[in-house]
């Protein structure tokens, strides 16, 4: 595979070569792409939405197994899935990106292929952004905006007493596939190659990983190229169900409905025997000696939606394909409960996001 | 100084710890932080901007001279200093910060004090960020938002033959600052104290720096606390002046000056002894033996404005206070010149943003 150094073109030059012929498909987009900013139209009667994630190497991805394209394509997909999370349209995205020298044009090409196929598939436009040389790894800094109808927008701080708990999807596959992905990089003794003293992986195009991922498809799938759940929202405006709290599940189940809770001050009762779970996510945790239902729980990534919303709708709700009803919302002072197959209840527990603790050297 | 672990916190701890008593200062604030993601009620007739910038440690700034709370002060700033270069109102800003271990609850306070400070000079709501942890430096990405009417914006693509090149404020200082910080930490000998193959500088709150910096604050404070120059857009505005084409200074003159030129498809005349220097920086640039005109075309960071207007406001130009025209507009053929004090031409150099060739490793 050709390896041009980025210093071949320099910063303008690589910005040139990664945005020529972008595309414009949102009608608000009035100028994109090479000026101090972009310049959005704003719809009467519309509120526009603003989300920012930053992903970097050796924390939220591992490019010994990541391809970039797939990690351009996710790193997009999840700041998606937060606009829909408010009931909202996914319609511009900034891209800052950060390369230090190991990364050639050709690798920043793959990065930008997965962004504008992203962009691609839910309309998006990429408007503009930043690209600068980095010390170490790669930094990826994707802020979206959309717009919604106020009178659309879905807080979190919405749910009430009796108030269905719904998901969509299933949940826990992501993390199944990352537990795959790790399994395989350790068995491969790719860990043992890596450089000591190197806080990131190298990223090396040429190594590719061939094990036994027969029949885990699935999970690698939802774990390397996740998608936001639009579907999901025109299903509910289309059923004419508005949930009176939303977000998606990105560091796992337990702790987003914990913070639906806390902002609704309301608790909440979920049932063990009702959590979707894939069936290849279960036989893969079975054989690793996992609990599923701890994964489906705290597992994070899966870019589901969670949402609460009013028991006047079980009707409408029970027949969307792909929405799974998972418990109820109760008054405060009954706590944040998951009831066990025989009526135990449980407290939740929040492990969320704890890579302050766990991940860092 | 206290050191308070952000493990002792979490990432939820440390977000609420933040972001904790916001004040929202635009009434288009309708969320902020809190949810996923902000929303903002858009004015009727008046369009959204929107610019991103990313700032790493080792390349964009060195945190053994630069203290945390100027470094969020700056970042926050020169976002809003691409707002006021497209004539436009910066109105919110989102901020993704990456923290290694290294740095402290009460690090982060500092920064995030700079950043609120920003946000309140220049009246501008903190809505929304993301903070996560990082495997090596320190990661700032600021996404700011803007607003301006149709018939306000000013793009680069502007410029007609024989319109006024001027700039705002001197150019060079912030560059003669960074010169100035550079070689006393290495008349300190700091730079032998770092760790060997540490990639980025180690912070350490309590070494001070108190070289001889006198006479010299204000290069410091062009490189350590630059202000986006929201006073000359006023100023213009107020004069009845719309630039035909306008752009900050954030890579230096000669770079700005010809993307300008590019996009407006025109050339330009720029005369050396119209550029304004500030006499602390022609004094350094002596003393350190270094060619003042090509710092104040090359060096960086200044953050001023560099706009074009047509040749009929020049009665309305010249009585502005730190407004100064440097050269004039030309057809393309003429190409991008200097015109040297004797008369002589020299076709302009842009070295602009490098980094890619000269500072990775």
């Amino acid at each position: 595979m050709a390896r041009t150094e980025i210093a071949s073109l320099g910063e303008f030059g690589l910005i040139h070569h990664l945005t020529d012929k972008l595309e414009y498909r949102q009608s608000s987009t009035l100028k994109g792409v090479g000026d101090d900013a972009a310049v959005i139209k704003n719809q009467p009667g519309v509120r526009t939405l603003v989300t920012t994630d930053l992903l970097l190497e050796g924390i939220h991805f591992n490019l010994e197994y990541v391809p970039l394209k797939h990690l351009g394509y996710k790193a997009a997909v999840v700041n998606f899935s937060d606009i829909y999370a408010m009931n909202g349209t996914p319609t511009q995205i900034v891209v800052g990106v950060g390369i230090s020298k190991r990364f050639s044009v050709e690798d920043m090409e793959e990065l930008f292929a997965g962004i504008r196929l992203a962009c691609e598939q839910y309309g998006v436009d990429m408007v503009g952004g930043d690209t600068c040389a980095s010390m170490t790894g790669l930094t990826i800094s994707i802020t979206c905006l959309g717009t919604a109808k106020e009178s659309d927008i879905v807080y979190r701080n919405g749910a009430k007493v009796n108030d269905l708990v719904c998901v969509s999807g299933n949940l826990g596959s992501a993390y199944m596939g990352l537990q795959l992905l790790e399994r395989e990089r350790i068995a491969q003794g790719l860990a043992h190659n890596s450089p000591s003293g190197t806080p990131s992986t190298i990223h090396n195009p040429q190594s590719t990983i061939i094990p036994a991922f027969e029949g885990r498809e699935y999970l690698l799938e939802r774990q390397l190229k996740p998608e936001a759940r639009r579907d999901i929202i025109e299903a509910l405006h289309n059923a004419g169900i508005k949930p009176t709290a939303m977000m998606d599940i990105s560091d796992g189940l337990s702790s987003e409905i914990m913070h639906i809770c806390t902002q609704s001050n309301v608790g909440c009762a979920i049932y063990e025997d009702k959590l979707p779970i894939d069936y290849q996510a279960a036989a893969l945790a079975e054989e690793m000696n996992l609990n599923i239902v701890t994964c489906c729980l705290n597992g994070g990534e899966d870019y589901e939606l969670l949402f609460t919303c009013d028991i006047k709708d079980y009707e409408k709700i029970v027949p969307l394909e792909d929405v799974y009803i998972v418990g109820h919302i109760t008054k405060p002072e009954y706590g944040t409960l998951l009831i066990g197959r025989n009526g135990e209840e449980m407290e939740l527990q929040a492990q969320g996001w704890q890579a302050f603790k766990k991940e860092q050297q």
